[in-house]
């Protein structure tokens, strides 16, 4: 768990969480905990009555429950605040602990970073260890770049940014404000293009680009190849989790949801707010509508229509999958009856 | 979009292209663009009908186009080249300039590279800043060595290589020529066996290698893993897309195609031509034949014949699942009928 | 295939491996070889009939056989042992080679490693190029960090551990002994999770951490994500393959196995001795039981029991799994049959 530098007494949390405070002792919080390893320093929530008997027994020194949880509560020695929803309660807190901590920023260019003589940097920044930066390349404010990372030629970074260690751009890669890349991404690796002439798989050159707009967040090790001859483009604040493929010349809208493993192959478009959940496949050129939401592991083969809940391979209206799924374990039964049912005919 | 450093006009672009040339202005062409960005510096190209109205309405500096749409970019003030297939005649412009691009191959050896005293250099490479080439390995000429590319003990590396930043290769692994990996693979990581003994997963020394044979392109942060004893080898011209995992002793033959987020389990054989398509998962010790096609996230449990097209979990001839699939939808309502057919035949 | 510095004759094999040894020459052997590359200096073993002819026609030093080929083999000019179990012989000597290779521990802090000032390095330890270990970190004895790994702040690792070039610790990383991270690996990086809050989704701060228990193995490219609150934890002895997905607060049991390109959605729990076949994907807050196997692909969407044998999307029990994929090769042609039925009806 994360200790936080500014520790606060019970008054100042409750002025940021909101809420009634039942003050117990004086004390000083400085992280968030599981109730097991919660200690005299450690906020604690309730929010949910399975948590309840674990939060009873634990030595937390300040408990955010739910109003309904008072009465259980009451004989606890922790400190007490009493909120409508404590999980954001909680959230409030921890973002206040958050961003004191980024006010803090301090500019620090390691010296085993390797800049090209012509990128210009901010006035705040934080490069790394052997972090390289080739030419042309262009960083906003606040952008922190951690060691290893490898930004090519001509890049384009926005402000108040975070790369952390081992992220790849290859070159003419744009990148919006507040995007978040966490380890081993890929961004811009050339598409998956191939014509099978005289036998042999000849490479299509792949000179387009990557194009990530602001608040995008992308998990550890996910790829995303640049387009062919246009870019691959990443809408306003969608989230991608950790080793998603993009194939070439995507265009995913806004506020999308991408969880982890999923695969789009190439020039297919995702309208605003789709959700696809795990390891869910998309073909090429194909277009799901806004707001659609796709089950783990279906495979989309065709258009999704907008707003529609879809699943299974391939991907169809959920309810109908659901009901084709509760069939199926009545299919060997039912099947052997229609064999002696066809037997039966032919002996008529 | 990437900008070419030689600038030609269009009588210089009709000679690499072929085709007719309707010389309209003077200009220089240095890029190929999409219709919305181009500017009189761009090439666009034409092969479908579907993008016609945005190349009329591009400012394009250079149309390539069908012979068939003549007639409708008459009005248009680009300069036009008309030829028999508009997408190979951009194509080879495109490895024009890019061809003269290599030309310039300069040999340049970073400082910051750490390379082991016994390492041959060739006449011509690139190795870049913070690689690391350990002792006993050889690298063939015009190959290029990206920034932070690990290169483990006595591997050996071809001409005309092109390894981007980050790419890993365990110790002994062997590269043919024109052989293209982009970042964050892992080639030569320990194969995954154990034995279970006494109740811990004893592992199995992994001792084999890697071996890649000529024209092989491998795609971002897939791994492929040493042979327990023997190798796990990439046919010649067999192309690999990102996030893939080819399992310890596998043997791919020629000229394949495998797809993101395809895994194949250990000792699988694969003929040549063979055509994986995304997220294909392939049992262990199995064997695809020649030119067989397998679609999207199929599930291979058994052999497949040279030569057919797969499909479906299990994978199937493809025909045959289709139908499959397509009464799958059928179902609910079918069972239902049946159902009633049983309480029938009870009854009577 | 590796080459071990330590060279030994026939004589001194078999005190290691134990067996019966048909002494024919005098020779040295340094490696283990597939019978075709096999040379005076190799040994080969033969547990299995269809090696019988290539180990037959092989140049090898030394085979190491089971007692029933023992006809077979005398008219081979070779060294010959004789065990009971040939494949459990030839792991014994290659365990012998590693482990005498791993004696002759040297440290060595490469002057290219960044290491913060208050890190304690043990006595034994290897830390390589280009390696940056943050402050607050502490390692264990005889452990080894590989070019390029990044460790973050406040991490903790074990004795004997090997940490291959490019892994990347997010900060306040637990790791036990005796673990071995391939690769490319990504663990601690943040939990998938967002709140949709005035149409944006909004990040749910993930404050929480990785513990990886004693003797586990990680595969190249694997991302293990730290828990929002508590920790995500891997128990002792499990073994993960490569491009695993395993999410926030996952608990996975001790001596697991997980297959490559396995996904675990978040606080996902897994009892002890649980094997996940490649490409499973398991839904959030599910447990698995105690030694429960899930074959390949398969979907996993609610609990499952101890002890039993899965399969499908969604998982249900293998044989049943098995029961339903068998008749859907029929059902193109029943379906026919019953609308047959049903339009008979309808005309009674």
């Amino acid at each position: 768990m994360r200790i936080f530098r500014q520790a606060l007494n019970p008054e100042e949390i409750v002025k940021i969480t909101g809420g009634e405070l039942l003050k117990r002792h004086d004390t000083l919080l400085n992280h968030v905990a599981d109730p097991q390893a919660a200690d005299e320093h450690s906020v604690l929530f309730l929010d949910n009555e399975n948590y309840l008997p674990a939060v009873l027994s634990s030595s937390a020194g300040l408990i955010i429950a739910r109003h309904k949880y008072k009465s259980e509560l009451l004989n606890h020695s922790a400190n007490l605040i009493f909120t409508e929803n404590a999980y954001q309660s909680v959230l409030k807190l921890v973002n206040f602990w958050l961003e004191t901590e980024d006010k803090d920023f301090v500019t620090s260019i390691h010296p085993a970073a390797v800049i090209a003589p012509d990128v210009i940097l901010p006035e705040h920044c934080k490069i790394g260890a052997y972090a390289v930066i080739e030419a042309g390349t262009t960083l906003g404010d606040y952008t922190i770049i951690d060691p290893f990372c490898y930004i090519g030629q001509n890049c384009r970074l926005g402000e108040h940014c975070r790369l952390y260690a081992k992220v790849t751009l290859y070159e003419n890669t744009e990148i919006g404000n507040n995007v978040i890349i966490h380890s081993g991404c890929v961004i811009g690796a050339d598409g998956f293009g191939y014509l099978l002439l005289e036998g042999r798989q000849q490479k299509i050159p792949q000179i387009g680009q990557v194009i990530i707009h602001d608040n995008v967040e992308i998990g550890a090790n996910t790829t995303i190849d640049r387009g062919t001859i246009g870019p691959t483009i990443i809408g306003e604040g969608t989230k991608i989790d950790n080793l998603v493929q993009i194939g070439h010349n995507c265009v995913i809208g806004k506020h999308c949801i991408l969880c982890a493993q999923v695969g789009l192959a190439g020039s297919t478009t995702l309208g605003d707010y789709v959700c696809l959940a795990g390891q869910v496949g998309v073909a090429d050129h194909l277009t799901i509508g806004e707001g659609a939401v796709v089950g783990a592991q279906s495979g989309v083969s065709n258009h999704l229509p907008a707003g529609g809940k879809y699943f299974g391979y391939p991907a169809r209206d959920a309810m109908l999958m659901k009901r084709i799924m509760a069939v199926e374990n009545d299919l060997p039964e039912l099947i052997k009856f229609m064999h002696k049912l066809q037997k039966d005919r032919k002996q008529e």
